[in-house]
């Protein structure tokens, strides 16, 4: 099963697509959310650039929470763990950003991804998403992997001229050019965004505190 | 004794399966749960993708706690020691992913593990088996260690045809697709569920301070 | 659209100028406000040189941080995460010093940077601006990406006349000597500096916190 | 004297004995326990093998502390220091485990180890002991060193038909196949185990904090 | 202007002399104090030898630090970041010893460094000066910068009769066999020492610690 | 003045014996102790086996610590930095151990080491005295350098007879078998020992404490 479409929409988990030297791959990503304190823990032979553009989709996450319905103070309370499984296949490069933002985001707010969309691109701190390379193989695995829509980077979508008319006709392929786009295609729901003022917060939170503190049961504590 | 299959059921320890340019050989996976503050420890001259492999394996157990009845806030006052005897020897490889969830979860409930039974499967975030190497070689050194059962990874059932039917004669060969099907066979008893509510022990945790703090012996304190 | 001018003026972007074997190349430098505890984290393939020349540019706006209306104490309270893509390309050298401090600056003040100006030039933790090479590269690079200004160190100025002439029409380059001149060119609106006397903050925290801890609606705790 | 046995009995050292290409040799293990906060140092050039054996000698022995007499969460207030000299040899191989334990398990109880015993043999995290290499060799600078008596794993024990017999005759050899047959040869006396119940000792160490801020000598405190 | 004397008299900014293959060169070492935790941060390109004559420099001013002013405290509530522009240029040794004293005590203390002054020196723990190579060429580019003062290494007096007449006619040169005597010289103003006995100043800021909790203001707290 | 003996009796200061292919060396070995947190720090150049050589006599130092009148906790509360100029000459091997231990006891317990003594030996977690090579070497450079005393580990006694006599004539040898028979010989006097009971001191600690809290000009706090 592995290296084909997902069978079900499930959270957290998100089709990426990569290019090797003897062609295009499905790759899975995988986040976990755990109880924790804010650390990010990637695994399955990743490189360097490819480890980069996860502390890059995170950022870009952390920095949009209240849109998705996060309070910022829940990533000090959570670990979260990218895997991509094959883990003895070394995996590299940053087109796999946008895939790795979509699986974080399905995670922290509990959203499934829908099953047989798959998705390439690069992305910066602002969401925004770069192009890739390797276009063509990528959208035949997508194809062969029984994947139905792909997004792809806007800036790509002059390299379709190149792709073959069975591949362009057995895909939806979607271009994009923010994260924004990916997620509303991506996601089975929409995220629910919050009101976020962190000195409201804050000052919520000392009272809390105090009002512990005296907890009505415990009149004489402590 | 070290490269047969254990002598009795025992906590913590599983029988995986290895596979290396002289053949197959049996590995005893050892897990040791220790008072800490929720590290993991890994020796036995492990490479780099066996380790990422217990840290998959680890995450996932901690994604499915309240499952196997160990409430989460355990995992933050306890060290993990993952080893793999024979030290001097060097292992890597992803396919020992299932024994290492079966080590973890045995040594956090105290079930003991089945001890004629053998594994191999790489093990994804999610707890799926994805397939392995040198299925041939993994089972004759079953047979060899005096392994009585074989679970493998349902995606290498195909493989089966070209095993000798001396060795699917001599074992039962259990295909598994996901790690829930892994430690139904291979632990003595099965792990009781809790219901976990984390707001709800949150609750809990803060009234206990505070009634500790107000303790009935000390009125004036503190 | 990368490798362009910006299409806006954004807060925390700002366009860099890179030289390298094959020609000049516009960099597109982005830093990312987070609440943290005071690290600094930095991604796109950045060698150890660059690296540097963000940590000193980040020493030198938390030394002028009440002049730019920062209170110091913020540090301790964010994270700031700077990242250069495209994540594949390696990039080095002290050369987008300048960048890194406006964006940084750009990032603590939430004032926008003007969407048609790039600049080089190294920066030392007074602020200085040192020459850099490669102007000549960098300035068509500019040119041919739409960029209407830039900013170059005043050392560098005796090199414009080996520029050809209809680069210099075409744009309006700026010599800089210290990073305040940078500021006010590149910034859409001069920051507002506060008064910062770190004793009075210091007293008049201690006095909140005891004040916080005596609330009036919980007058017998603890 | 260095590369004989020890002279008197002592608290927390150990002869162990090591294979290289030019023979056998004497290794002098010394532990030593400090105030601390639950680290493990290891001095004396020793390769990743040998310093992993410690590792699981350090969990194998924590592991089992009540039994040797050693509250828990004594660990958490030492730091243990395990140094080989000589410190310019390179040293490496697991076959030092049972003495890393021996070692670690006399300094905590405190109880000296026999002067002239010698021991050789990889320990798992269960306290099982593996066989080892260069039983010959060991042995020859065991008897060439003084030794009186050499404890060897047990599957070590069909080697021992290739032994000189004046080798033989020379010492008392031990076959043990766990450590705690090795604890019983080697230390002079055995350990008082403890009951530990993790659960009621967190009770009384609660109740003797709130104990303690009532201090009676400050009643209205604090 | 960088590679010639400063054009006035700053704060944390001092003159030192590099040799290199190609010649000597003026070094421009600048000190910074941040609000911090004792961090020490080096940028520049530094070498093994250079970064560790850095943590020298620092060890040697905290432990004179009454001795110029500073109470010892100060040191866990400061970071201390020293950056050698330019960025690119890799530069190593421990010659510029005295230059990272002077800077740091400048820092620490506010006093300015004289403008024209440049230095030389190995430093020890105990603020002993010892002798550099490339005398001759480090003179000559001091000459060449427009520096006016040079202090070296009395041990190095000795070699000045290999020092061209015009270089010495053209230069003030002042032997130094401890830091003492450097500060003496490059700093414009003396520091004012300050009597330390740690007991008493840890019996006030207990004392402190009480009364700010009992605050006049806030009388029932907390 | 570099690489003679001390002009005047020093604390913390100790003249070490190198040898290298060029001949013996002094060694200066300083050490200094600093307000911290129990690090140490070392500096000037040193291989992996002299930093160990660092670990083991620090260790070894504070096993005695009660021995020469320190209180343990002392060590937590103490940075030591321990640094061998000069800083660009390489250095490594064990045989400085006795030093190490001697500039660091010499250090916490504020005695000045004898001016004109110097010493090599490796030192044993026990602060037993190993042997060392290049002793023809080493005691040339002492003659050399003006030292009259120099301390010999007493496994090498036996190489005195390839001593020329003139060499032997011109120093007081002592061999030592044991760090105190070193401290003996090289400290100006001898460090007070005290009494010093754990559980004690700890019961003290929580009284004093305690005490502090209901500080008397204070009575209502807090
Ligand atoms: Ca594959
Ligand atoms: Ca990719
Ligand atoms: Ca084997
Ligand atoms: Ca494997
Ligand atoms: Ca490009
Ligand atoms: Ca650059
Ligand atoms: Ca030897
Ligand atoms: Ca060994
Ligand atoms: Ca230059
Ligand atoms: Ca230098
Ligand atoms: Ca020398
Ligand atoms: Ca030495």
């Amino acid at each position: 099963r592995y290296g084909l479409a997902e069978e079900e929409d499930q959270v957290g988990v998100v089709t990426g697509l990569a290019w090797t030297s003897v062609g295009g791959e499905l790759l899975s990503i995988e986040a976990l959310k755990l109880p924790g304190k804010g650390r990010m823990k990637t695994t399955g032979k990743l490189g360097d650039v490819m480890k980069e553009s996860i502390e890059a989709a995170s950022s870009f996450v952390r920095s949009i929470s209240p849109e998705i319905g996060v309070k910022p103070p829940v990533f000090e309370k959570i670990d979260i763990h990218v895997h991509v499984p094959e883990g003895a296949t070394p995996k590299d490069g940053p087109s796999a950003g946008v895939g790795m933002v979509t699986s974080i985001v399905s995670v922290l707010t509990g959203i499934p991804v829908k099953k047989d969309i798959a998705m390439t691109g690069e992305v910066t701190l602002r969401g925004n998403v770069l192009p890739i390379g390797g276009l063509k193989e990528k959208l035949l695995a997508a194809l062969r992997g029984g994947v139905k829509t792909v997004l792809i980077p806007a800036e790509n979508e002059k390299d379709l001229v190149d792709i073959p008319n069975n591949v362009k006709d057995g895909l939806t392929i979607i271009p994009v050019s923010h994260v924004s786009e990916v997620l509303k295609h991506a996601l089975v729901s929409k995220p629910e965004p919050i009101l976020w003022d962190e000195e409201a917060e804050e000052a919520a939170r000392l009272a809390s505190i105090a009002s512990q503190s005296s907890n009505p049961n415990h009149p004489v504590a402590h």
